[in-house]
């Protein structure tokens, strides 16, 4: 909700969970082999199937092995955190009907399943906090930068802050999930891709970059106070802020922009872009009774509608047993 | 073209003079009465008729008696600043070619040029500095607050740096002025109505919003830099922050973001709202092999062109007699 990019400069965030669910199976195999499949995630059909150093891969597209990456990372800082060496035969199948890439933490949500899922495969039940560790530990791997913020959220559910260098980096907040209306468009550039654009637009401005930053820091603390005290005219006026200083670090698009500006024509009481932008994902806080208006106007600029409430809950594991 | 709003704050504003003109005669007439008539402004067919405490008014608008504020105002400064009681007859004639409300400055050119014109008729010869000072004077009586920099750059022409709180409280610049094309929408808010409603968001987001403020401050000396350098790479860079800092503060309109998205659609270099906002005039940095093509973007989306380059000169007197 606030606070994105500026949380990898040691800001603090404020993310909610929403009602969608990521559903990963981890079966035991009897052979030495590791096989990946999903059926319907929007890389329909991946079967990716790894024997020693070989994978061979049913549909092998770049999004398929980004998303392998991740699933294989989270065995391994299990295996490391139990100081286990063998690992069994696994089956893993991913079941999502969120857009793998829509900014909003799908692949954070698949590590974290997957983490849960193998530690209690493995006869280990882990608490949140070592869920949400390791997870963060995976997307730095992956990534080769992360904020705390995705994979804490998809451990933990409900409503974080988000409080970089703090132990643990985050904090759960008892308060009612605001309303939000969600926004798609198509991405352009991975988080990876656009943190790095942030990086580098600082290399070239750094005391100006420093400062959009610490504003977006400012304007986080600001919300956060406003949502606990249920402001939300207030809260959706910060959004709007929040919205032209994510734009200020060029991580906005025209599509986005679009958007934004035709849910608030509609009335939403504030719109931003969500997530690392580049296209993506955005939100719109609206009153339920203006709901359908704010998400016609939104399509009516060419952005889809991500039917989804607020307030989540986090990672839970099931024994099919 | 940079530090709009920061400006009444205290930081610097960079700014640069166009190539439209207003014109203002000064004639004396016999019968103690101020005839004002303009044959081309938009409020057309203007025609003001003051005797004693009446006003005929051929054309009564709002837009019209808020143009007499300033003639008025000019008017009443140079009788004080030359020390005269007794004022003759006078018949004013304004002529312009460009629209009144476009957040161009063009009442700051009304008001130099009828100061610069009446004092030459009372026979004084002011400098530079004092038309700019009075003209000032003129902006902060009819408006309540102004920044020096709409009646600097009317009477100086070419570019300036605004520096609020020194003596005089601007700098001209010795640089190519860069290639712009200016865009027009229709304005929402007179100037006044968007200064106040950037003071009403500093009074809820005090902090946030003077670090916006600090921000744009920090944008316009780099600004500076990569002006008298030539990079205009990276002016463009810093107009698109500009903008969107300027967006933080809630005086950008859908149309207004419309259309600086379309010119950088179209390969401008930068873009951004220029003036106070609130719709009015849009600028982008644009070399001469894409202007058509970013106007014909800027078009598309219903904004007007304003036919104009950078680097006019400032106000002169001329003798009709």
């Amino acid at each position: 909700m606030f606070g994105e990019h500026a949380v990898v400069y040691g800001h603090p965030a404020l993310v909610a969970a929403i009602s969608r669910r990521v559903r990963v199976v981890v079966e035991r195999l009897d052979e030495p082999k590791l096989v990946v499949s999903s059926s319907n995630l929007p890389i329909r059909g991946l079967n990716l199937e790894l024997r020693g150093d070989e994978i061979r891969a049913a549909v092998d597209t770049r999004l398929a092995l980004r998303l392998l990456s991740y699933v294989l990372e989270a065995l391994e800082v299990v295996d490391q955190h139990l100081g286990v060496e063998e690992r069994p035969g696994l089956r893993i199948t991913i079941d999502s009907d969120m857009p793998v890439s829509a900014g909003l933490g799908t692949s954070a949500s698949i590590t974290v399943a997957t983490i849960a899922a193998y530690s209690a495969l493995r006869g280990a039940k882990l608490k949140r906090e070592t869920i949400a560790r390791l997870g963060h530990m995976v997307e730095k791997r992956v990534q080769g930068a992360a904020s705390p913020m995705d994979t804490a959220i998809a451990t933990y559910g409900g409503l974080l802050v988000i409080e970089p260098g703090r132990s643990p980096p985050y904090r759960v907040l008892e308060a009612v999930s605001p309303p939000l209306v969600i926004g798609y468009t198509p991405r352009e550039g991975t988080t990876a891709e656009l943190v790095a654009r942030v990086r580098m637009l600082r290399e070239r401005y750094p005391d100006l970059v420093d400062m959009v930053m610490e504003s977006i820091g400012r304007l986080t603390r600001r919300a956060l106070d406003e949502l606990l005290s249920g402001r939300l005219d207030s809260l959706g006026e910060l959004m709007d802020m929040n919205h032209s200083l994510l734009r200020a670090l060029g991580v906005s698009t025209k599509k986005l922009d679009d958007m934004v500006n035709a849910a608030k024509v509609a009335g939403a009481l504030g719109a931003k872009l969500t997530g690392a932008g580049g296209g993506g994902s955005m939100i719109a806080l609206c009153p339920e009774k203006l709901r359908s208006h704010v998400e016609a106007s939104i399509r009516a600029v060419g952005g889809s509608i991500i039917e989804a409430n607020t307030g989540g809950e986090g990672v839970k594991v099931e024994s099919l047993g």
